[in-house]
């Protein structure tokens, strides 16, 4: 392992009815002059909504200011809406009620608002937040743990670049989980979600450090549970005892214990933020499309960890097979239980074709190289785009 | 699983060379008089107490009080002694240089402190904690998972108890974690805290609760990372890779992320602090021997979770047997397995008879019954007792 630091502060508040058991109380700990940030409107038509106006209401003098139409992508200018509605009315806590993408928003929001800088700076590294104002999130689509973590994606449409910034400020103090909030995720954004969170596992699985078992057994234990989970849930979406496995496994995904003490990679991750930067196409969409074929590429060079993937998770039986059979095979059937659950398998799917390559490549290349299992260049992210078409 | 609420907020320094890089600073956020605990001298030994001195006076105005001698099973008394210390030369910090039992001793005192009363009433429950000295340590043995959580384990020796009490309080604010700091642990200490960490995790895998696979999962992640790697380390003890990988899972195995959203059984636990509180025994010995007796006592009636623990992390092959044969090759495998390691296997190793079978059975049992799995009341406690001796 590498040396590394490893501190998580976010209080995780999960099961049924936790909004009305926890949240004025939980709310009331930080503040009572609300940003309320949502998305498109889903939670009004499932009640979460009002529930939470409720509940907030009974927090004495609390004021509440909204935020909404966050969207899928979330968008700089709609940061800085939301930091213009901080400073106007003295805002003095944050409440996302959503997934990622409305936590990330809310994530970007809460340095921003203390920060007189463009928030697009701690994007590029030119400035890091130092400070923030409380956040704490209501998790209505298990995907991308943003509701355990510092991380945060932002679109800028302007430059179409999307990009991501972390910082210990952006933790949310509390995360509700209810999976009955999951109920109503369309079957597309449940599929969605299963790609990313399992991506997620991925690029941490596929890290280059010695030495580091039980991080990689802790990862096959959250995909070989999500494998055995998702084809039953997607038959009974509104079964709880689903519904809560997956969603807790999102959040482990990513709260950075699979990375503790390892150099992970995250090339696919870059990859897809450059396909969806200039296609506007669903993350978790562009993910179980990337991830396959980026797997191809490393295997010609570093098959083994993709074929210890398939021995431990896939249960691959290794008898009279070499260790770059059993990589092709276990990419087969990363695809094949992909497939099966409805996950799209190229970019043609989504009308994208070879026009916009040489964006997209740009795009996905920060410096000189991306990834760290098997570091890429320009030519390696053209194929695999290519490959993907 | 059952709702529940999951926060740790201990910062994990891990890897080489921490003390110099991290201890200072991470101190002298908190405060600049320091009581420093630790045990019987092993850290002046290995040059750990000097190393220590040093780079706490590297804190300007750094006061720095002694409290040396604690017990491996920390007593009362000494608490006591340390609340003592910190109140006469009002201290601001306590920085804890040990194994679990200085690091228990260090948490009684941190809440002990701030209290009027007993410190003993944390654990009969008289008395809640509700503020605390802040805590950092230093960890100097992979066992107990201290360093990480809010337990406190306490023997009362005019009362020959030995009890426990948890608290959001007492959680550590850093624990600086060195593998290099375990080299020196001599084998059987080594060998107590592999049966400990194990037992742990035991403990949370013989759950109550419907539906926690990817608890179960990271559990066996752990036992069998350990089971891997620790014939290695008695044979390399001064390895870096096998001592850093044993440190994590001690951790992990009892930091509260295995028993999120599950009612966990901890019935050995309880009849093991009633055995060293009687008999004064090291607390991994004492797990090693009652761990298998208390399985094959729950197999007579529940043998199915031992049977998975045997095909999952022991890979019994299952073709041909029932349940119960499974869960008895179980037992088989892990008794085995804590014999190789050199671990002791009935009380009488320790020179222990029924003579005072009777008191361990009414120390053993705090209301009328102990643990969730198979719940025992005194005829259970008994019979694991004397099947023990």
């Amino acid at each position: 392992m590498e040396n590394f630091q490893y501190v998580n502060p976010t209080k995780l508040i999960f099961g049924r009815n936790q909004v009305n058991d926890s949240l004025a109380g939980e709310v009331e700990a930080y503040g009572t002059r609300v940003l309320l940030v949502y998305g498109g409107g889903s939670i009004k038509k499932n009640g979460l909504y009002e529930l939470v106006l409720e509940q907030l209401n009974l927090i004495s003098n609390v004021q509440i200011v909204e935020l909404s139409g966050v969207e899928p992508n979330p968008r700089l200018s709609t940061v800085n809406k939301g930091i213009q509605l901080i400073k106007e009315n003295q805002l003095d806590f944050i409440l996302a009620v959503g997934g990622g993408s409305v936590i990330d928003c809310a994530k970007a929001i809460s340095v921003g608002a203390h920060y007189d800088g463009d928030v697009w700076d701690f994007v590029t590294g030119k400035a890091a937040p130092s400070s923030s104002i409380p956040l704490g999130t209501i998790l209505t689509m298990a995907a991308t743990g943003s509701e355990m973590n510092g991380n945060s994606v932002i679109t800028n449409w302007d430059e179409r670049d999307k990009r991501a910034f972390s910082s210990i400020h952006t933790y949310p103090k509390f995360s509700i989980l209810d999976p009955q909030n999951t109920f109503s995720i369309p079957a597309d954004q449940t599929v969605y979600g299963i790609v990313d969170l399992m991506s997620h596992v991925l690029e941490q699985y596929f890290h280059v450090s010695e030495n580091a078992p039980v991080q990689e057994r802790f990862g096959e234990s959250i995909l070989k549970t999500t494998i055995e989970t998702a084809p039953k849930l997607l038959e009974s979406p509104e079964s709880y005892a689903y519904r809560e496995v997956i969603m807790l496994n999102a959040t482990f995904a990513l709260n950075n214990m699979l990375s503790m003490g390892v150099k992970t990679d995250w090339a696919t991750h870059m990859i897809e933020h450059a396909v969806s930067a200039v296609h506007d196409i669903p993350h978790g969409g562009g993910l179980a499309i990337l991830f396959p074929h980026w797997m191809e590429l490393v295997s010609e060079t570093k098959p083994e960890r993709v074929a210890q993937l398939g021995i431990r998770v896939f249960e691959l039986d290794p008898a009279n097979k070499n260790t770059r059979e059993l990589a092709y095979e276990t990419i087969q059937k990363l695809k094949e239980f992909w497939k099966t659950i409805g996950a799209p398998t190229k970019l043609s799917d989504y009308g994208i074709d070879n026009k916009e390559i040489d964006l997209m490549v740009k795009r996905s290349i920060v410096n000189k190289t991306i990834g760290n299992y098997v570091p890429l260049g320009e030519n390696e992210v053209r194929q695999i785009l290519e490959r993907a078409l």
